[in-house]
Order: C-alpha cells, then structure tokens, then sequence
C-alpha cells in the first residue's frame, strides 16, 4: 500500500485521543540501555553509548509505537511528522552537515531494531540521502569523487533490494558486466567514471524492477525508508521467526537514524576491529587490527592486509590513546569482554559498535577469573558470563577452527568432540582394525545396538545413519566422553559391501572421515585437531558455582570407570545406574540369553544365581568408588528381545550353544519380538511378569552393600523400579523389593530408598497417588519425552530435519525440556508428589539433565538434583549456579 | 488375636468417649433401605422388606460402626454387648424359641455385608446354635433326626472353615470317606446313623487342625462368628478387592443375624425360586420352580426334579396365593423384575431373598417398555434398568446358553457375537474354502493386517495370538459387527505347516472351532448357535433414550455399506472416516505403493492423480449416504510403510510389477522400517513432509462436496488432521488445506470445518494454543491411552492378562476411559479448548466411545458427541441417555 507523500507531514486519522502529546523521536542523547522496549536494542545501545560519553556518531531512534501505530491505521499519529523535523534539524546542528544540502551533505543509515534482536526483518539501508546533487558535495567535502560514487551506488542498491524490492542479483549482473566490459577484477579497480556509469544503469533497473524511479529527494528516501522498516515487522520472514522463538508481547520494531561517518575520506581517516582483551585464550592484550583510508568491507574484502592494532601508535597517535581509553571505560561499563568496530574520519575517532565479544571457552575462563581478580565484575557476574555448553570445548577434542571442511554430510551433533579415523562398519572390524592393525576407526552403522559396545569402545568416534540424540549411540558415546554424529540421513550403509554412499559418492572401508560431534557434519578426509586444554581458571570457576548453586549434581554412571570420571568433574552421587548395560558383556550375555530362553521359574533360577553373583561384583565396585555418595540403581529396563540376536546366523550360533533347536529357538525369540518395543513389555512390567529377574538384582544390590560396609563404606542406595505409570505397579514391586532386603535382617547397614523413575505421562497425573509408595521420585525425561509427544526417538530423525527447518519446531525437544508439554507435566507431578509428601526427593536422569536451559527449568520447579553424563556435570554444575543468580 | 470371652460382654477399654449411648444393633422392624452405610447392604434390605410387611425370617444387624471399632481397638464399646443381648431376646421372643434352648432351639444366620457387595469377606455360617444337646431339640421339633444333624454336621463344616480356618476339603475327605465305607453315592443316602458319627468326626478334624475344640456354647459361637467377619474386613482378599474397585471411605461390615427356617420339616415345607417375569422372554408371567420337603440346595443337587411353580396352588394353596401376592407387591416395591428365594416352613411362607433378576436383552427390552405401559415405572426409570453392554446380545449372533462348552484356550473378548467354522491360517485360504468350497471358516493370524481384510471379510470370525482390544483385527471386526477374539497369548500360529498349537492340542486347517466374542473363549469344536433377535421393544426404547440424551452419536464408518448401518442403528454422523483403509483395496494398493516409492514430488503426481479420482468416488458414496450429517474424513494417518509387503517374496513380485530392481526397493523398504512405528512418521508428521499427499486427499474430499451438491446434497465435511502435538504442525496443515479449498472458489456450496484430533498428551496439555487453530477437536482416545500410559497395543498382550490376574490394573485400559490419566488429560484439553474457544466441538472417536461407562464420562465432561462403530451405536445411545439421567 502506498502513502500518500503528505501522510508524513500530517496525519489524516488520529483516532487515538492522547497521542499527539507523547514523543515519538529520541534524540540519542534522551534514551539510555532500559528503554529497549520503546528504542528497542539498537536504540537503546546506542543512547546509552552517547550517555556515557563514548564517540558515537549521532542520530535519533523513533519508537516501537509508532511501529504499532502504523501497524493498525498504516499511517503516523500527529505530531510525530513535527518531532521527526524537529531530530533531523538537531542531528543536523551536532554533525554540521545539512540533510540534502549540495555542499556539505548529511547522509544517514536507516537501521531496524527491536526489543530482541530479529533477523527476518528488514536490515540496514546505508549512505541515505545521497542523489545526483548531493552526491557531488560529498566528492568535493572528501575530495574523492570515487569514494562518493561508489557510495551512491551501494546506497541505490540497498534501498533498491530493501526498500523498493528489487531484487539484488540485478544489481550484481550489472556490476559483474561492468567489470567484465572493463576487464578488472576486482569492485575497487573500478574507476569513478566506471561508478557514474553504474550509478545510471543501477537507476534504470531500478525504473524496470519496481516500476518506479529511485526516489531523488532525501526526504521522500527516508519516509520510505521508515516505512518499509516497520512493513517488515509484519513479513511472513518476522513473523515465523517471532512464532518460533515464542516472542511475544512487543509493540513492534524502531527505527534507529543515525549519521555515516567515512573512513576512507583520506589518509587521516580508517577503520577497524578490536577486541578489549584476547578472544583465543583470554589475556589482558588489547586486540585488534585496522587499515587506514578504508572502510569495514574493506578489511573483510582481504585485498589489503589489516595491520595489528598496535601498529595505530605510530599512524594517528591521538587515536589510540583514545581507544586505549575507550578499552577500559567500555570493560568498565559492560563489565564483559568487548568487540568493537571503530572509524576514524578526518583523525576524529568514533565508535561504530560495541558488544560482548565471542570468545573461546578457554578464554571464558581466564577472563571470568581476571575480572574477579581485577575488581570488574563480582563472582555472581562473572559466572553469568560463561556460557555453559562452551564448556564442551574444554572437555573434549576440536577441529582446529582454521582448517577449511569438506562437509560431506550433516547428521545430529549427537556427542561432542571430534574424531578422525578410518572408516569400518562393523564392531568386530573396529576391534580388529584397531587393536591388530592399531588404525584410529571410525564406526560407521546403521543404527548401534548393546551388541556392538566392544566396537564403539575402540572406535574414535561413532556416526550413524538413523537415531536421535538419544538414540542407543548417542546415549552411550556421551557416556564415555565421544564423538559422535547420529541419524545422519544420508548416508546409506551397506554393511556387506563394506561401503556407504553418500549422494554419489561412495565411502569403502579404510577411507578417512573426520566427525565433527559438536555441529554434527562428516568431514571427507583426516583433519587436524586439537587437545582439550584444562585450564587452572576452571577449577575456580567451578569452585565458585558450586557457592551458589542449589541443586546437586549427579551423573548418569555404570561402571566404576565411569564413575571415576564423573567424580572428578565434581558429581555428587549416581542419579541414573542402568543394570541392562552389565548384561551385555561377553561372560554374562549367555547367561542373561539363558535365563530368558527358561521356559519357567524353575529354569531361570541357576543363570539367575550366576548373574547374582555378577552384577554383585559391578555393584561392589560402584560403590566402593561412590562410597556414602547417593547411588540410584534403575531395575532392569529393556525389553528382553533387545538381549537375544535377530540375524539368523547369530540364532543358530546361539542355537548350538544352548544346545536347542533353532527352529524352536526362533519361535521363541519370534515370539518375544514387539510391534513397539519403546511401549512393550519392559520396564516394571517385567518385573511383575517375571519378579524373580527383579529379586536376584535386588539381592545383588544388597549383598554388594553389606561387602563394602566391611570395608567401612556406607553406602547410600536408591532402589528404582523403572516405567511406572500406575501406582499398584510400584506397590507390588515396592513390597517384592522390600521383602528381599528383610531377609537380608540384622545385617542392613547401609542406607537405602525405594522409589520409581517418572517417565510415564500417567505417573505424573497420578503422582500424588505413587508418592505414597515412593521414597524418591526421578524424571526420565528421554521416555517422558516421547510418549508425551509421541515420539520414538530411532524414528523422528525421519521427520526432526523437516519440522526444524520448516519451524514446526523451534529445537529437538530430546535435546531440551519441552517446558510447554513435558515441562508442565513436570510441574503437574512436583505439585502433586510433594502435595502428597512434602520432603519428597526429586531428580531427572534424563539427558536434558545436562542442558543448561533445561537445568534452570528443573531449579525453578524445585527439584534437588540433575544427573547427566560425566561429561557433562560441569556444564549442569555452572548452570545450576547460574539459574539461581538468574533467579535473583 | 484371641478375644477373651468377657470382652464382649464388658469392653474394657472405651477410649471414644460418646459411644456408649449410641445404637449398635438395630432389628429388621428399626431399620429401612436408606441406611446401607449402617446396616449394610444385606442389613438394609432385610430392614426395608421387613417394614414392607414382606414374611421375612425375623433378625437383626450390628452397625458397620462396631466394625471400625473393633478394627481400632480389637475390642467392643462399652453396651454394645447390653444391646446385642436385648436384640437377641427380642429376637427369640418373634421366634418362640430360645438360642440354646435343649427343646425348641433357635437357629440362626450369622452373615457379612457392607454398604458395597464385597467378595473376599466372610459370606456366611448357617445353623448356629445347634450344639450336642439343641440338636436332639432340633430333631424332635421337625421329628426328623436326619434333618437334624444333617444341619449339624454343615454346620460345624461351614464354622470350622469360616471362622476357625480348617480347611475345608478335610471335611470333604471324611464324608466322602463315609460314603465309599456306607456304599452310598449320594449325601442324602446317609442315614441320620452315619450322620451321627460324621459330627464326631468332624469334631475331631477341627480339633487335629484348629487346635481347639469345636465351640459348645451357642453364645460363643455368635461371638466368634462375629469377631471372623470383622476380622474379614481387614484380610488380603477384601483389602485388594477394595483397592483394585477402587473403593474408600466404608466403615467396615455390617453383621446380620437371622433366624433360620427349614424347608425341609415335612411334607407342609418346601423351598422354592421364582422370578416375577420370565427372565428368558420378558413375558409378564410368574416363572419359578419348588420342592416340597426340601432344603434350597436340594434344587441345586438336581436329585429330585422341582416341579413349575404354578403346580404349588394344587400343593398348599395358600403359599401360592401368598405368593402371588408378594409378586405384585414386590415389583410394585422394587421396580423392577424381582428373582426371589423363599422357604415354606410348616405351612408358613416365608421370603428369603429378592433382588433384581438377571435377563437377556430380549426380555430387559420387554420388560422395560412393559412396566411403562403398565405404569410401573417411569421412562427415566425404565432406562436405568436397561445393562448397555447387554444389547450386543441383540445385535450379534449368540452360542446357545445350555450347551456345554470345551474351552481350549481364553483371550480377549475384542468383538462379541459368536462363531462357528473350520480353521484357516490366511486370508487367501479364508477367501479359497469359502467361495470355492463354500465352506464356513475362522481366519486364525499371529495379528491381521490391512492385507488380510479380503479373508476377514470371508470369514465368520477372527482369532488373532496378538493384539488388544484396540488392534487391526479388533477395530475391523467391530466396525464389521463381526467375532473376534484377539491376544490369545496361549496360541502358537505356525503358518507355513497350517497348524496350531495350543499346548499340547494341535489343530489343523480345516478342524472345527467356534469363537465366543463376548468372553473371548475359544472352543473346540461346532457348537450351536442362535441368531440376534430384535425385537420390537428395541425401537421403543431407543426412541426414549434418544428423548433423553445430550450427546450426539456418531459412528466410526470408512464405506457406504457401514455408514447404512450404522444411519439403521441410529448414527446421526461419522465422527470418523479413516482414508487410509480405501487405500488397501486391490485397485489401489498399487498406486499407493507407486507413490511412496516415488523418488519426489514429481514421481508421485501421476499415482496421487489417479488416487485423487478414486477417493473422490468413495467420497461421493459415503456422502450421498450420509446427506446433511456431519462427517469426519481424518486425512491419512499411518505410517507409509504399512503399505509395503515385508516379506521376500512379495517384494519381488511387487519389484517385478513396478519394473525396479529387488534391491533397490528392499533398501527403500528397509529405509522406511520403524523401530516404534505408532511414535513413527504418521499422521500430520506425513502430511507437512510430504503435503501433496494431504493436498491430494483434500481435492478428492472437495470434489466430491461439489458433486453431490449436484443432486441437492449439502454435504457437512469435517477434514481432520491427526497425530497433532504442536500447534503449529495445525497450523502449517490448516493453512495447506486451506489453500487448496480455495482454488474451488465460488464452487463450494457444502459445510466444512477444519479441525484436529486429540491424541498426543502434548496436544491436550496445549489445547489452548491447539483451539485457536482448530474448528473442532475429536478424541483419539486409542492412541492418547497408549501414549498416556507407554502401552502399544499390539503388545500389551504380553503382560495385561498377568496385571489383570494379580489386580495391577482393574480393567483393560483400551476397553474403557481411565478416567484418572486419560480423562484427567481430556478434561484439562476441554478446560483449555473452551477457554480459547467457548463454544469449540469436541467429540469423541476412539473405541471406548462405545463402552456406556466411558460415554457416561464424556457426557460428564462435556462433549459434544460420542462416535463408535456401528454395531455399538445403540448401546452409546442408550448409555448417553442414562448418562443424562444418572446426574439427575
């Protein structure tokens, strides 16, 4: 829709009553950092500069309610055309420069921005207020025709593509022509004259695109500038955008106006980037580099070489010290690490933006520790600072950052860290390759089953075609501190052949991959890496998060290996010890085969008193190493078709083992196997249908307890009957557990709870109900997850890919707690158990328990512990601290 | 814990203070039916029938107060024993004879009852009071020594093993002893000699395993007759009766005390049974048989033949009349058909028993729509009388009531009615014997699948080794009105040898079984069977249900042909029209598969056309059918690998007719496998990766609107989309079909809404967000109960029988609404729904819409309507209506 040139000078429809005596334009001189609803980010940013004093150049910022306003009567309320006049001659006053003005031209950038930072909306339009008159006042106020039309001509472009809709491949074409007719390379061996030329033929697509002229006076430039500023807030682009991130509640964009300064106007002028310490490894430097006579591109472009920021000294002396200055005001004002871009027009310095700069985790580190040290920042801020999934970077191998990828791939970043090795698809072929041949192995799988842990132990790191970020690969690799990329859709293995093709290309056995487990992408070739880097400013950063953080931290453990680790990370107990695991390795899976191929009680006792024995000796090992630390035992889980094999070679081997027929041994396995495994027959329900299985673990648990206690270590166990989703389940296996322990009489000395995993949506309806019963309550949020949204975590990665890119979904809901659906059940469950009993004890095991995000949500609902994978216990320990120094 | 004999005479300790005022037993002429809580039920309607004036034999009843107290205490209050005193001299008084009287002895009942019929507690001890010396009273005062200590001997039988706990087959082995040592077959052979001795005998069992004597004083057996069912209240049996019916807040039992009569004294005795109608036909004729001379469980004995109850006027002409005047008394009292139990003692009637009587359908319908005519009863009241369920008799074939019946094996009773045939194991076969050999056949599978529906739809019944209540085979033969009993777990299918094995039984193709729906047995062999017989009360009484209801009915219909039945049994709508069944027929399988294999959108445009055009001519059939009645078309849902053959051989064939290689299809077909394929890629997850599918499915729905708007139909269609969890997988879907509606601009003349099923726990947890997009919600309530509680359903055969058995769950949760998870989720959705939207349509179409319990809850909630398959159509109508008249 078109406006009338007029509606800016007088509004035709001013049904809101009070509306013309409220200001509509600040100056940035009248706003500071809070106002960011009214000036949204930008705005308020750079009111706050000028505020303090840093060299901003200076502009005015109209308010998201005008964007508001015009949103419903798509015209501006009275007065607002006045207040605009009114900035405009002001910012006029300060630059000394005149908007339109043939001899010494004001030209502006028109920038978008709101309360939250939106890509989807419109951008920037730079260099606004130049035409065919003002453009030679700014060659002759530089003395550099060229400079001034290639300025015109960038600006005919951006407004073109941003405002008028013209689409920018037009404007490339011309350019690439010209240079091709010149028989240059490159935009800047383009000659002024060239420019003048482009300027025209930019002007005519424009004529041809949008059906109408480039607009030639400034004025008519910036109302449409406004206006397509604020027709962006409402684009399909914003609005998905807004939809996906769950914003709502704003008014809508502002537009910031603020002067161009140049920093190719001469040899006294220049621009550059700096950083206020280093970004690699965090040391107190002033970091940064520059070129003179140029501008931003300029230095992205890589024609000319940047030099290092020192160098400034020598070149405009009065400059540097001014930055040095600026340096320290900035740390002490944003109280971060700060990235800065800095022009410097005619030896006056200003500063074009600043922000809280990225940096490595290592860097994190140092400069969270420094800044305590220094007296910047308190530890509360300091801790807020780091980003806690960063903390990856220190806990496991990198991709060095320089090196170029040949990304052939893109799966799940199922487990971070990265990996190099040669390619096989088998777990015995790992184990072969690696230990006989001693080749770093990849193992490349379809999906990894119990069966190929062998492999995956020797293996650098794990990629598979199907899966999610839970599925059985990625669960296991973070357990053990791995790379691996999981439901990586395409690439199609063929496990016989030895090879997987990817698209047309094919991958034999002993090819080089590289894994890059924290982006997800499968990299052709052996790349170089990196060693995690521990450094000493960690453990103090981990010191001072446990001050303050509420909620314990335990890890999700089943070997005394892993334990080990976690302890060392700093976990306090085991929220999450899964006894299916030690099934499956080589001495107990026959045993574990024989027990379920029984036909009765009878028959199950003798593996069952083997297995005893077993897992009696896993247990003491736990515990000896867990000692008086909290240990929660989970009851076997899985269905038991996941113990027995499904090829047919496998069966008959078995067959001849057992000493069975194979016909009869594939009935029986036949007719265990399950439609939907995920819903089947496992969990609690086995134990009731099989509730000897349960009492032999039991036993185990206590026998174990009663070793360690000769030993004076009392242990702290957390019995947990998995799947519950209605109460008489747990009663039942409540009373078969506890009638084990009485038999063990006079001998019990060591603590132990009896308690359920909460996984089911009904157990957490009904929770109230199951707290009766329950000494403790855990969320498995992974089985939680996917019934309440019905999804199976080895199918979604078939439709996960789609519904992200096409924002069904804002984040893989494995990878974080839904706090709408899953998250509310949660809070339902929490009200309901502690309603019931109010010290009722409250963890999650499920990976989520070591998503920073979701660690804040378990805090806000009251929680006691997370637990996640001892690789990642320091993550959930900083966000722990942190979500109670957010919650302040 | 022994009670010493004073205590209840004096209660020694009466820490409730205001207890001794109180009234703790109450004579049947001091109470009346309103005091179950009190009295008991059995106490309560002795009190009532006595107030009527009914001859029943004179008592009394001690409070379910005294039971709470004693629970408490172990102990009576203070006068509770004054007070049982006094009621058992009033009692004598009524009688003329005197509790341990040596001459004319009072006998008497001592029974328990609570406010709810309870198994599992104490029943009943008969004859108390008979010792040594009252039994030679006994024998003199009915001049019958047998009767005599016949009496006494069950006596002490039913004491020692009620209240003294021996067990009660020793008493067995001594009289069977007794009769092998007499040469007698018979109890009633043994001469009141034998019997004699077998009271010494007894006598001594119960010392050997009591380890005390059989109790002489009649006080003392009162007191611990009474102590044994107080102690019933709290035994294992009773605790997990009320735990799994789910029922609290009862005081305890109720004792009643009731002197006995004896129809046996003579030729001027008799016993009898009558029901005030005939149960089998409803005719409105008194109906019962009698023995003079007799004892109740003489009739039982089937001895002697009881003679037709009208031959009683020509045997003692008084009773008779007495008796019909009792009959005319009673319903006028009860309301309804009365089954009534009495016992003539020496030329006086007296009245045992009456409660409501059992009938068929056939007789509940007459007898319902009689007793209005009559005036009996109101509408209202006849309709509450009326067992839902039981109308399945009326629209299913029946197995004959009298034969008898060699039940080899019990499943699920997924769909009633009964079968007869021989026994084929596929649908090939099915289709084969029945067409070409023109015989009956049971198609027996492991489990159907949509490729079987050319066998099922041959067969007379269906019995699947897997699957619930909610399984292909159970849905489909439901919808078909048609036998099916599923998840028979004891069934081994081996198809490739045409047997099974159940056990050690082998049944081969071709043997004879018969299928019972309704109880889910299995029985060898052809048995008799009799066919559905509606007769013409049916309408009456639907006609006034429909009177009364709120809830529409709608039904589960996917053809013409359901959709006729269904509009004959009432269905006002389809609430659901799953479009994936017209996809299996053999046209089209095809075409189907020729889409899913389809490399892009491209390759499935030209099997999508042609798909298009033929559900469009389904479309056209169901909606001619259907007129202006809404109906629901649920776009598809499953997973596409359905569709495709799994097995070797079909794949190649299918590869041959599709002209690809076997290879290649077997990795697609290996590429679309699902490790959970209920959590898989179905439902909306279908429609937004692959949209043409939906796109195409709605041009067909449209198309077909505008066609039969031709002939004047002004179709009602509501396009649903399924398996939403996240609003904005409706959004995106809403907007698709949206899209496509729209380019029949100005061509649609027909109603329509889009709207959604609620299936996902997630949905209902959002369905505030989810209503804002959705015009009406329909439940899925089969899928949300699997999601809500992690079952699958085609596996939940492996444990439920074994939940079931041990009272883990009350009842298959997939036959009813559990309103504790699911439906607290259902309401939460309604809550939010309505709160988006006030006046939203919410219905409900999974299976249990049928089941009257769960339509009752859905009227309770809310819901617009209820849908079902056809055959359950008039049981939802029914049951809605008393939904309705329950909350009066």
């Amino acid at each position: 829709m078109k406006i009338p040139s007029s509606s800016i000078n007088k509004a035709e429809n001013t049904s809101a009553g009070g509306f013309s005596s409220k200001k509509y334009v600040y100056s940035f001189d009248e706003g500071n950092r809070t106002m960011k609803e009214l000036l949204g980010g930008k705005g308020a940013n750079l009111a706050e500069m000028t505020k303090i004093g840093f060299p901003v150049p200076f502009g005015f910022t109209i308010t998201t309610e005008i964007c508001d306003y015009y949103s419903q009567h798509q015209d501006y309320p009275e007065g607002f055309a006045e207040q605009l006049e009114e900035k405009l001659n002001f910012l006029e006053v300060k630059t000394t420069k005149k908007f339109g003005d043939v001899n010494n031209p004001l030209l502006i950038s028109v920038r978008s921005g709101a309360a939250v930072s939106m890509p989807g909306m419109m951008d920037t339009v730079l260099n606004l207020g130049l035409n065919d008159k003002t453009v030679e006042g700014l060659a002759r106020s530089s003395k550099n025709e060229r400079l001034a039309f290639d300025a015109y001509r960038r600006f005919i472009q951006m407004f073109g593509d941003v405002v008028m809709g013209v689409s920018h491949e037009r404007f490339e074409e011309a350019i690439e022509k010209m240079k091709t007719d010149k028989g240059v390379e490159h935009d800047t061996d383009l000659t002024a004259e060239d420019l003048k030329q482009l300027v025209q033929e930019y002007k005519k697509i424009v004529l041809d695109d949008a059906g109408e002229s480039f607009p030639d006076s400034p004025y008519e430039q910036l109302k449409l500038s406004i206006e397509a500023v604020f027709k962006s807030w409402d684009n399909d682009r914003a609005k998905t955008y807004r939809r996906i991130n769950n914003i709502t509640g704003l008014k809508g964009t502002a537009v910031t106006v603020q002067a161009m300064v140049f920093g190719n106007m001469g040899e006294d002028s220049g621009t550059g980037v700096a950083f206020t310490r280093d970004p690699a490894n965090g040391s107190p430097e002033f970091y940064g580099e520059f070129l003179m006579n140029a501008q931003g591109e300029d230095v992205v472009a890589g024609i000319r070489t940047p030099l290092p920021i020192s160098e400034l000294e020598k070149v405009d002396k009065n400059s540097y010290h001014e930055l040095l200055d600026l340096r320290e005001k900035l740390e002490k004002h944003y109280k971060d690490m700060q990235d800065l871009e800095f022009t410097i027009e005619k030896g006056e310095l200003y500063l074009l933006q600043t922000r809280d700069g990225k940096r490595t985790a290592q860097a994190a580190m140092k400069i969270a520790a420094d800044m305590v040290e220094e007296g910047l920042v308190t530890k509360e801020e300091a801790l807020l600072k780091i980003d806690p999934n960063q903390l990856n970077q220190l806990l496991h191998p990198q991709l060095k950052a320089s090196a170029s990828r040949d990304v052939i791939a893109k799966g799940l970043p199922a487990s971070p860290g990265a990996a190099v090795g040669k390619v096989v698809f088998t777990a015995d072929d790992a184990m072969e390759w690696s230990t006989e041949k001693n080749e770093k192995v990849i193992l490349v799988r379809k999906e990894t089953s119990p069966e190929d842990i062998h492999g995956m132990h020797v293996a650098q790191g794990i990629l598979t075609a199907r899966g999610g970020m839970t599925s059985h690969a990625a669960v296991v690799c973070r357990g053990m501190g791995k790379c691996c990329v999981s439901g990586c859709n395409d690439v199609m293995v063929n496990v016989s052949a030895k090879k997987m093709i990817i698209g047309d290309l094919v991958i034999n056995e002993g090819d080089y991959i590289t894994l890059d487990g924290s982006t997800g992408e499968v990299i052709m070739g052996e790349m170089d890496m990196q060693k995690p880097d521990m450094v000493k400013d960690f453990g103090t950063i981990m010191e001072w998060a446990d001050e303050f953080r509420k909620l314990d931290v335990r890890t999700n453990a089943d070997t005394p290996e892993d334990c080990k680790v976690a302890i060392e990370f700093g976990a306090e107990g085991i929220g999450l010890c899964r006894t299916e695991h030690m099934f499956f390795e080589e001495d107990r899976i026959y045993l574990v085969r024989q027990m379920i191929l029984a036909k009765d009680e009878k028959g199950r006792e003798a593996p069952l008193k083997k297995l005893k024995e077993i897992q009696k000796g896993d247990f003491v090992g736990i515990f000896d190493v867990m000692g008086a630390r909290p240990v929660t035992v989970r009851l076997l889980d899985p269905p038991l078709h996941e113990f027995l094999p499904e090829s047919d070679v496998h069966i008959e081997e078995l067959a001849k083992e057992l000493k069975v027929d194979v016909t009869d041994l594939k009935e029986v396995i036949s007719a265990l196997h399950e439609v939907n495994p995920m819903l089947g027959h496992r969990g609690c329900r086995l134990g009731i249908t099989y509730p000897d299985i349960y009492k032999m673990q039991v036993q185990a648990i206590t026998e174990a307890a009663i070793e360690v206690s000769s030993r004076g270590v009392t242990s702290n166990v957390e019995i947990e009957i998995p799947l519950v989703g209605e109460v008489s389940e747990l009663k039942y296996l409540r009373e078969v557990v506890q009638s084990v322990i009485d038999e063990y009489k006079g001998k019990i000395n060591f603590e132990y709870k009896i308690g359920t995993m909460i996984e089911i949506p009904r157990a957490c309806l009904t929770a109230n109900e199951i707290a009766e019963h329950a000494d403790f309550f855990s969320f498995g949020t992974n089985d939680l997850t996917q019934m309440t949204y019905g999804y199976s975590r080895d199918d979604m990665a078939k439709f996960l890919p789609v519904y992200l890119d096409k924002g069904i979904l804002a984040r893989d809901p494995m990878a974080g707690i839904d706090q709408k659906g899953v998250g509310n059940l949660m809070q339902v469950c929490v009200g309901l158990g502690r309603q019931e009993k109010t010290d009722l004890e409250i963890g999650i095991c499920g990976e989520q328990g070591g998503d920073p995000e979701s660690v804040e949500f378990c805090h806000k609902i009251g929680l006691n512990y997370v637990s996640c994978s001892p690789y990642r216990v320091p993550i959930a320990r900083l966000a722990a601290a942190q979500a109670v120094l957010k919650s302040k």
